[in-house]
């Protein structure tokens, strides 16, 4: 199993819709790529406002998700939540 | 429920060992706090080299476990598999 953990970190004056990113930019990562799971963290300490960590099959399987036409409109949307430069992280998930 | 991710940022010449973190550390922390869940991540791209989440029923249920005396035993562990000072990061679970 791949995780893609995608990190939102804080700083001074960014701003972030925890509501919008709920209800619907990760319902579309969801609706669009398909993968295994998708759980959201809303921070309360330490450097990160909120993440989010979707879990595939494989790095195949992230990477025909990725290459999805409607991975485009899921960049997009990111303006509509935040002010941050997300920061992916791509990691194998161990037993 | 209450996510405790633990993060290992990649830097020159730090040292991780994916064995001992898997096989000894992980599990240490598992029987000394007994959380709910704690999953591994061993970096593929990105700013970490490995990190864990281990999730609790609550905020009151980690900091108990953090409270325990067998915390201590965990911090000095770290020293065992790496160089890297972890960096800590908690959040709620957003369903």
């Amino acid at each position: 199993m791949i995780r893609m953990s995608v990190f939102y970190p804080a700083s001074d004056g960014a701003t972030f819709d925890h509501d919008y990113y709920r209800d619907h930019h990760v319902p579309l990562c969801q609706t669009t790529w398909n993968p295994v799971s998708a759980t959201i963290d809303k921070g309360v300490d330490g450097p990160n406002v909120a993440a989010v960590h979707i879990t595939f099959e494989s790095a195949e399987a992230m990477q025909a998700a990725l290459a999805h036409e409607g991975s485009a409109a899921i960049m997009a949307d990111v303006a509509n939540y935040t002010t941050i430069t997300p920061v992916i992280q791509v990691s194998e998930v161990v037993a």
